[in-house]
């Protein structure tokens, strides 16, 4: 199809907006993926610690969802069906609530938004606004919710701000957890603030939280603290909405990041890994007593993308019907862990972040964690970075990820985390 | 999978939200689709009319995309590439550029956005805002482009805009073409408005239209209307962006519904038929001096849906490497307003609505108009409503529908129509 | 006090704001005034026909309200009393009713505001928007409600709105009367648009409006459209706010600007006029049942201003408490529209503008009515130009004018405007 | 004039709006005052600890003042000049250069504003908006800044936010100094969100404070903090604005209330106490280089208030010509300290607040510091609460009291409190 593989490059200059960025840092053409490997057009392969931005969670082209998906498509199966009711959005759903919503005392209700994580957000914070009758919702430092106007307001960072163009309103921006350090109660501060009759923090119609802040810099919430926003939000009349793009999917290590916290969010936006296969799919679980939107109020042409209920149903009876990919999961996690240790350990001012299987190291630069990056992906490694300041070199391998893959990986990060280090003059020059 | 039909049916009254909508009206549980016919899982089977509101101008499962879709996953192609540059990818802009762009002149570039109409019309918005600097953006009464917070201030409709739960600012309602009757000059208030020192209009960044309002109601606007108004924003320093979400991907005859206006759009949405399999897919085209976003400023997990790269392709090849698909249009455009002449001649005040393929029957009030859709469904006919009461019968068939089809179709809506309009009591008394 | 004059005529240059206006086009350093004349510190004296922008409708020092504010203060009378009672307060609000509302039949309760107009307005849309539970309030083009956050949104004046270096919310725009011509009825399309529910135009909270629009060129509301106005507002559940600002207290001919309209406003807005001796003072009136504030919900450390209390009060029991003065006005207001035709017959484009005492001719630019009103200072006449382009030549004369003062005003006027036109090139140099 | 007193007592409650709020608690009906003196028209009287809410500061109808206002009126001088150049306007810019700028090396121009504190700050906010092209502009909790839309978005009270009726935007709300208890440093909280890229709050505008938050509860910065958040608003290119409405004029015992604390703000608002005499008077203080309006960009109908600027002249020559005055401050500072230092020790939570001559005792609830205010007004003093539960007993007496006058006046409120305190029973009841 593409004439020949440098006329189709340039394509790319020629026709694509220079909004395109992680083809900047990564400028190969990838043809082919599987598993935690892609490969480009010329046959080179790199070990994938990226998987998406975690849309990926259980590789390239898994299996198993590739036959149930070539088996759909080839039987005329539905592609697009808008919000009716087909065979396939009805066996996700009992999937979804056999393997995950029964098992864990889940009454949500399951919402399909337009495909992306950003309408989930969007259909969220407008859920809570009209269940509540009030506009503000509380959004926390370095969180980030998407970039559609509604969502942007409560994502925190500045470039994306920016690109708006016009006021972000409708949310309250507070310090999330140890934020000021460890000493600091950031969750007694919000407490004060609200119930201060002149703190001037209008009453919420919703807190909305990551437990992890994925591209904020891996920034960890303590249960203690998810817990008491919970009670501030009870006690404040608004709904606590976790927002699990990033997190959820088995990514720290249980389906929902939230599990082992103690508290029944109001409404969990869902999208990333959702399908499974890294098709666009995007959910929101809404208690009953919340789930206030008419026929069609929050509407989309895709809200029913039938081969991501394909793929995701195969992910969940796959993975999640039974303990046994949880336990590898643990197993994993504490691999990630000790490796990236070795990384912190490597350099003066490194720290572990993270949870689970969403890990990094805050190297304490930009400059010094976008150089291990680029020097890992020219040895075969496609990574990336995250933070205010982007000095988090962040790994988000799929979990399905073979140990001796992870090895692998960690060896050629290690080893271009060493080369830079040696070499400061050269990242200085840059 | 699914335990048994029944049990499966009423996981959507257990676990589906409230918000679902067309399944209200249409029932059955679908399985497959091919061409312009839906079947269900007990073998029913419809003629589809109403072609995922425009997303399947192509029909359900073109072979041909169909064929190298299975190829593409079977080879474990990319299903998930974030905006890396893919060989699927940049076939898909080769394609899209030799066949579309480069024919009828325009050098826009394309940038990929989450795949669903309304982050298209949110990327179209904030970079008119950042071009300009300007905040405010005109749009039309009856317009619909979304119903996320950015975009949903500039849909007109009610309904949806009540469900934000905040105010919709930024937008700027002006009358359509039309509006006022045909001896208002709607373009001229705009532009006195605009004009006037203290006319209370803030200069605008944008004005954003649709050339046929789908959801509106099949308004359509003139050439010479479209054409003033594009003249209006170049005077004003505003960008002209063309909402061809549902009336672009050869709807209205054309490949782009404003091709015969003799206007250049600074930007221009597309979603729903892009991928031409029904594949969440949306794009903006916008001027390269527009280009202005940096790296990932709009951003979003989705942006490459490589899969739909893949049918998108073979659309465009397909279906627009000549004119001969364009040629069967103006055929078949002809075949349905003779039908739907037929239609409102059986409504005392129906009125033909809307251009080339694109077309409906305003039959003078949403009661009338849902009941014939409804007797149509039951006679195997799947058709929508549209317009600001519900009160245009609205056919959208895929644009590949065999004529023997339409004509089935169409003996089955005017049929039903009889049956409703024979039958008034029984529609008052619903 | 002052050094000496040129001294401190440069204390204004050092150290007063550029946003000083009046004074640019006319220097001179006023020092005392009575009745409709004006003098300088040089003995040099002007007739008035601007009267504070209407906020002189009785004159300079008028004796009888001078007489009781010297006795007021002379006896210790309350000078700030915030919202306490005070004899005075009390007695103005005894004759305001006596004279003013109980002879109108209105029930309105009596609220003060902060002492601006700005302040009625901001107090009037925010009791609207308390009492409906709405946002979006409807005003007109080239409206004029002051420059404050909450009033700027309803002002059209683009100069003025530029200042707000913020987005202007929660005000929809619409036509005012005439706007598109005599043929266009934009009473009609105002209720198309809101009662269209895909319209885009928000269920109101109030509309508010001008029946003279005083800043905005002394546009005029029929009495018929304003009736309809005020028949849409209540159809919609909106409130009417008429802002009688400029337009109230007699200068068109009634004490209220709506009297022979056969409406009654939900909220009427006043100031500028209404302390009778251009002291500041604001209130607004407002049906009881609207009268929702609660104790200081809408405070100010002003809100009572007793000196204007104690002029106030004279005012209406001097002027308003039998018809004699209306009588006057009816003669005076055919003598400037004798006078003013006059000056219109002069300008090829000449208009005569406005209604009662609040009257001007439209020259057709703002250049030429700037240049007739520059020279008429040069000759003894205070006059200012209005309109979205300067373009009216604004006669604001005290109500109480004696006729010969009139005639000698108009004499210099019109000599001004003879001048001006006969030296075009002059005006083109400037 | 009032018919009789029972009659004219009835009407403010047949005409008043609901929205009046001192005279609720104190309904006597006042007729005169001198000094620090009330007296209502029965010829009871009551010593003054409310002073207008500090806006007599000089004391009722000081006699110099008075004197310079009746010759001013009896002699023509104008009322109303609206921004013309007046004499008296010259006079008051005059004294103002020579006693209070100069001396204190201003550079800072003054922009008259319409009369309310409200305004003032309405524009001092849209300066700061239109000198760095940013919208956001921090305001601290408790802050009290007035209620016009633009001023309510950075007033902390809900109450009053409330009376919007609409989203308050444009500000961001910061914890004020000492807000989480003095172990908590905000400013560097401040800091630190503002230079984080993901932190959430937009580039400001300009950061507003009062240094001491008289509605807010007598909240006291620290001359260290207010030096600090001078730096961080210059580090980030933002505007410093202090309020200094209700602090100002003498208040905290210099004429600015932030005079030694080593900052100068780019704009100072001021109002209430300018006047000297309780007219209504507003102004700003701005930086020339921050003097960007144009001609009537902010206008307003009661910008020169020239009764105002008589009187006004007349406090600066006669309190800040020379040292004598500002020395007698802090004598009777230092005796308001003592007096409630006493009565803080008669409650057990008592806690002295405050500083200069802008004190009071938080006695822990809004119910028993209500109680405490009733009996002293029933005993002859007139006094109010502050804070966010009206917990604070607040003393604003005329600065020009006579120490035998404070000593009276805080023995009624000794025993007022002691009795109050006593009867514990029947506050509860209440």
């Amino acid at each position: 199809m593409p004439k020949d593989m440098t006329e189709t490059r340039t394509i790319f200059d020629r026709r694509e907006s220079a909004a395109r960025s992680y083809c900047r840092g990564m400028p190969a053409m990838f043809a082919s993926a599987s598993g935690s490997e892609l490969k480009d057009t010329e046959g080179r392969s790199w070990i994938d610690f990226l998987a998406g931005c975690s849309s990926l969670n259980y590789g390239h082209n898994d299996p198993d969802m590739k036959a149930a998906l070539i088996e759909h498509i080839a039987g005329d199966g539905i592609a697009h069906g808008l919000d009716l009711h087909t065979d396939t959005k009805g066996a996700f759903l009992t999937a979804f609530e056999d393997h995950i919503l029964a098992p864990r005392g889940m009454d949500h209700r399951v919402m399909f938004t337009g495909p992306t994580g950003a309408n989930a957000v969007e259909a969220a914070m407008k859920i809570a606004r009209k269940v509540t009758g009030r506009t503000n919702i509380i959004a926390f430092t370095n969180g980030f919710h998407g970039v559609t106007v509604g969502a942007l307001a409560a994502t925190g960072n500045g470039y994306h701000r920016g690109g708006a163009g016009m006021a972000l309103t409708g949310v309250t921006r507070m310090p999330y957890d140890g934020y000021f350090g460890q000493d600091t109660d950031t969750a007694a501060q919000l407490e004060q603030m609200l119930a201060d009759k002149s703190g001037g923090v209008d009453a919420p119609a919703a807190i909305i939280l990551e437990t992890v802040q994925g591209e904020g810099g891996l920034n960890v919430a303590s249960p203690t603290w998810v817990k008491r926003i919970a009670a501030i939000a009870k006690k404040h009349g608004a709904l606590l909405i976790i927002d699990d793009i990033q997190a959820g999917c088995g990514r720290c290590g249980t389906f929902f990041s939230f599990e082992e916290m103690g508290v029944t969010p109001d409404i969990v936006t869902m999208a990333k890994s959702l399908s499974g296969f890294g098709l666009p799919m995007a959910m929101l679980l809404v208690r009953p007593q919340h789930d206030v939107f008419g026929p069609a109020e929050h509407n989309g042409t895709f809200r029913g993308n039938t081969h991501a209920f394909v793929t995701a149903r195969v992910a969940i009876e796959k993975f999640w019907a039974d303990g046994a990919f949880q336990n590898e999961l643990a197993d994993k996690a504490a691999l990630i862990h000790d490796a990236l240790t070795d990384l912190a350990a490597l350099v003066p001012v490194g720290t572990l972040k993270g949870r689970g299987l969403m890990r990094g190291v805050d190297v304490g630069s930009g400059q010094l964690a976008s150089a291990i990056c680029a020097r890992a992906y020219e040895k075969g490694l496609v990574i990336e970075t995250s933070g205010n300041e982007d000095q988090v070199v962040k790994v988000l391998a799929p979990l399905t990820t073979p140990v001796e893959t992870f090895r692998k990986g960690f060896d050629i990060l290690l080893e271009a985390a060493r080369e830079i280090i040696e070499q400061p003059s050269k990242i200085a020059a840059e």
